[in-house]
């Protein structure tokens, strides 16, 4: 494959199965309510096994973001590991039926496909904790430089620093993007994340990444300041474009001289926050990647989180090309 | 286990994997809106790459309604064919966390765990291509005895019918509820089933079945009349209760001796009507085992159905108990 791509992303490949909880689900097994954790294969069966009925879709996070691109007619890429296995072939399908190319080949032994199970409590969070599986295993040799040099930005998910060879493959994709000219962007994905590699990903924003994708409790832990805008000033210059998400406050983007306030877009019922950051971050890279300004990718970016919020799941049920064609 | 049971189900174990489609999408490939067709593992296969994306949830017929019994806080049994694999982990997992009794040994070779692909279109219709796999090898040999004995009601989806095993399945247990003392209830499914099976369904229609339900395409089928009221007059007596559904027109309840007409309850915005049919059976059947008078069972199921339709799946997404206990 030779055409040219606006995004490929390299991110954990997972297939969310989400229910709805009761608060005190959580609280009786000690998991934090909107953090992600990650568990083993007993614990992820042991958890299943007490968890209400399931609905499956596919997730992870980078993948969410390229779907997404995808479903607003944006050209993307996908580098994640999946099994050969059933959920694998569910990954792998959903993805590819966007016309998002996806040629990482399937672990065929091993690791099952990586799962997410996501507890959807009454007041919409969404609270997950994830059996990397196959997902965990992707590496350098997944990296096709062919691949990463056709892209305008290569996206991470900041999960992928939970695995070390994963790690290693984002610094040989973001290498060949530098050397070939490109853009890199980065998650810090979860605040918890931030905490578990903090010095790493202060070391990587400081120059590294050229679009950084964070929300509020993900600066503030990034730059342990105690308010918001003290972690806006942080960030400031510290690479081109930072895009701080807040919820129902909309956005901020930051860049080394200018402040970009986006308003979020009207919900009728939030159902479930799963995906929110995910889409934001699809409409946003695709508005850069078509060329408008940074108001306009924010304004894409809300209309994109309204529509993942609006139902249970975190991949796009409404076209989003459509979607963005009626509100803008 | 030796619990009485309020209703169980014999039917075909299936996963949905669910997508939007256009009209055109079914008539560029000959399929006919509405119905339930079953395909090979090929056609199947090669379906499902021209898809969409997809989502995942349980589903069957007989299984949905049972889940929906489950969710009414009745005593529910399934028995179906899942094989050992993802698929029917899924399966077995959301219904057995519902509560419900499901014994049946999985496949441990040969065909994977069935799966449905739902087409559903603009207007919320679906279209059912089914792959059976495994759903389609129930046979006698997974009929206990003593469980059906247990229940005040078995009950069957008209689908069995179209694999031979699944019939006997189906006499053996009519046979151990009748000579116990129990009732039996039958859904004719669809109306290309009854096209299909029309001769044997009339059969056992004139006093081989307690409860009958059907939907107004299906019972003028099973008639061949031309009118509605033909069919009601036809079917009137044929068996204790008839239970005609009507879609936005309600439902019919037909006894020998009275008709009672059940009002559709009101839906903000129908999203996907997958599962309408089973879920009303499973209002239905769960306030005839309370000892509720006809109208009130009818009312239940208008409820159900109109929780099911109003949301993506054919299994409920709402606490029914809580639900009915609101609007009842």
């Amino acid at each position: 494959m030779t055409k040219p791509l606006d995004v490929i992303a390299i991110g954990n490949a997972l297939v969310d199965v989400l229910t709805h909880a009761q608060d005190d689900f959580l609280i009786e097994r000690k998991i934090e309510k909107g953090s992600m954790s990650l568990i083993d294969a007993d614990q992820a069966e042991n958890l299943y096994s007490q968890m209400g009925p399931a609905v499956e879709v596919s997730g992870g996070s980078a993948a969410n973001t390229i779907a997404g691109i995808a479903s607003l007619g944006g050209s993307a890429g996908f580098i994640g590991k999946v099994a050969d296995d059933q959920l694998g072939a569910i990954f792998k399908h959903d993805i590819t039926a966007l016309g998002v190319e996806f040629t990482t080949k399937p672990m065929r032994e091993g690791k099952p496909t990586g799962r997410c199970l996501v507890f959807v409590t009454p007041d919409a969070q969404r609270t997950m904790q994830t059996f990397l599986g196959s997902a965990g295993e992707v590496s350098p040799a997944d990296i096709d430089a062919e691949q990463i040099k056709r892209a305008k930005i290569t996206y991470f998910e900041g999960y992928l620093w939970d695995q070390p060879p994963a790690k290693e493959a984002y610094v040989k994709a973001a290498k060949i993007a530098h050397e070939a000219g490109k853009k890199t962007s980065l998650t810090l994905s979860d605040s918890f994340c931030v905490h578990r590699h903090r010095a790493e990903f202060l070391e990587l924003v400081d120059g590294h990444v050229d679009v950084l994708f964070a929300n509020e409790q993900e600066i503030i832990a990034l730059y342990e300041t105690d308010n918001f805008d003290a972690a806006v000033q942080a960030v400031r210059g510290k690479c081109d474009i930072a895009v701080i998400t807040r919820s129902e406050k909309g956005a901020v983007i930051v860049t080394p001289d200018e402040t970009v306030e986006v308003a979020a877009h009207p919900v009728d019922k939030v159902e479930d926050t799963t995906g929110a950051g995910d889409l934001f971050a699809a409409g946003f890279l695709y508005g850069l990647t078509q060329g408008k300004p940074l108001a306009e990718c924010g304004k894409i970016a809300a209309i994109c989180a309204a529509e993942i919020i609006s139902h249970v799941g975190a991949r796009p049920e409404a076209d989003l090309q459509a979607l963005v064609a009626k509100h803008l």
